[in-house]
């Protein structure tokens, strides 16, 4: 991997960890549930955080809004993608399904965008503003679904100057034919790096991380 | 079909319709030109332009940067596509390939926004204060890539609260599976309405458009 | 006056009705206390709030970022206005400072759009967006400060289209002469309508908005 | 002054230097004239502009949209001061009054950003991506009027996260009081340093600058 990440230009965005999306039993588990076993997602996700995490690289929460019950009562031009998504009420507020997973709780240090209302963790959030402030010109991807959040995320991400990394068995989608349009068919298009769990790692771990 | 369109709160927007894409020896033309025999781009946009302004509904050009040869030089971050595009010069400035196709000229009362750098038509433009300017909330997206410059289009026409039509074939791409990418995968998780050209355009003669 | 609102398109906006603005003992309420007195800021917020909920015109909350002792640590470029309401902690997270005054709380109906960090209620929030899905097209500025957060949201809101009323003595400053550049320096330059309470209170009484 | 500025850091933004403002003859220039004569504008322009070429800090344009006379006739919620500046068609597409200054024409190596059709250079331009792509953090704001086009700009940028320099002699208004409530009431509340000319030019020229 000719990339190289520094922990002061670079930011692990972590998109939409809820248990709704990665623990058994959540609202769009099952849906996903085919591509995250075949992908190794959890695991790989677990992996990306602890290297980060290990290398100093700060790690933005960048959420998708927990569902109200009135949310879009009102709402002009709501798509049927966001009315779906409010009548099964996705990550809705106060509920299990809406609670970060377990194993990706923010900690001491890591950063909590505002929650986006459609796809991209940019719109309508203070998101860029916070890795402005905090000097990042380097946002690596993980996180729900590949070619929802993600990619709508990272598309937003290289419109607004960043250098763009996806990490292709860190994340997950409801088929994997989705997974291959957002690595193979779109994700060349606007990303800088797509990689691979294992490699990343290893880029994390490497000395212009490690050493300022 | 059951979405309605009125000349006052609806625009065509007519992404890169540029001679590099639409005529016989544009520098990407070649690339595109198996999706686009197999579609009938051509003859298609022609026929939705037609009805849109037979409709009394705005045309809004929505064009992509015109390349000049020093444009990158010193950019952080360029990304492998947009430096890809570069090299090729793409819709050069001053070129017969950054020109509009011929049939695709600007008229008396279109509006011209301003060109995007990336992929999206909203990105560091002018075109959603112009559409908010003219009451448009509802957006028809025709022209090219179905999966790059049409797709970011609508990904934040959707963010934005428009409401968002494609037309599956007033469009094409590199490949098919791009297209199916665009329209099957993506497509349903932000647009409104997914349509072929024969439907848009019964659906832009019928009363709710032709009448106030 | 001559301009009409109507409740389908229109919005009140309320502006940072903390405590620590409002109410005796707030921390900014001494530096801003001789306007208010002078003003009648609070009485005539009370008449603006209870005439827009009477005509059915929404109101939107746009607070500000409650602050947190950690917020700017690391931040570039923080500016020494940011870092001087960071070392008083003003609406303090959790803090009564904080809370809305008693008389401005959000009641059913209402829209809260997300703390903006700085002084616009649209930069990194969700504001525009709401506004838009509600269809508002004119914004009704009150609040505090009237040179700061009400003057950045008026002059946001005029960028991004919208009609802007402000409303020259139901908000406050620091100074008379920063009250003075709002209105009549600055205010013009943006502005679609600047009235007095009594004024907006006898437009929004009026059938205009008072019959869809 | 302890602000220093670096040539990879920051830029200067020329704000509007239309013949339309700057020169005897143009439409706006004797409204400004009696501030642009006791404040040595035009003179201060220019040795700002040497300063910060001769430090290898680059030069940004930021200008205001042209008026072409059929612009406004369709738009919603024009303000009165856009209408304004319409009827008088400032800085006229295609006019002198529309040309730059003789003394601040674009060089090689300095950057144009898109038009601007309001205030702040950044509403709906590329200017946020364009020092982005450059690197820049810091933003030293010269030009025309100190509290429109200038303070609107000003105030963006701050939004956005840059560090703000107002030069309060290198910048005029219609008036001495909208001089004063850009740099003495409202500049304090976004800006990180408001200095004159004669100590910006020292600074330019010391080896921060000078020396990568």
């Amino acid at each position: 991997m000719d990339v190289s990440y520094s922990r002061t230009d670079t930011a692990l965005l972590l998109i939409d960890p809820y248990n709704d999306f990665l623990s058994e039993g959540g609202k769009l588990h099952g849906l996903a549930k085919q591509v995250f076993d075949a992908t190794g997602t959890l695991d790989n996700l677990r992996r990306v955080v602890a290297a980060a995490r290990a290398a100093g690289i700060r790690v933005f929460f960048t959420p998708h809004h927990r569902a109200r019950p009135s949310d879009f009562s009102l709402w002009k031009n709501a798509s049927p993608y966001l009315l779906g998504g409010d009548r099964m009420q996705v990550f809705a507020e106060g509920s299990w399904g809406g609670e970060w997973h377990p194993d990706f709780v923010p900690q001491e240090g890591d950063v909590v965008a505002k929650e986006h209302w459609h796809s991209s963790g940019f719109a309508h959030t203070d998101l860029d503003l916070l890795l402005r402030r905090h000097g990042v010109e380097k946002v690596i991807l993980v996180g729900l679904l590949a070619n929802t959040c993600v990619e709508s995320t990272g598309k937003f991400a290289a419109e607004l100057g960043y250098h763009v990394t996806l990490v292709v068995d860190a994340t997950a989608a409801f088929t994997r034919e989705a997974m291959d349009a957002a690595h193979k068919i779109n994700g060349p298009t606007y990303a800088h790096a797509i990689v691979a769990t294992a490699n990343l790692v290893q880029a994390l771990a490497a000395p212009a991380v490690l050493e300022p």
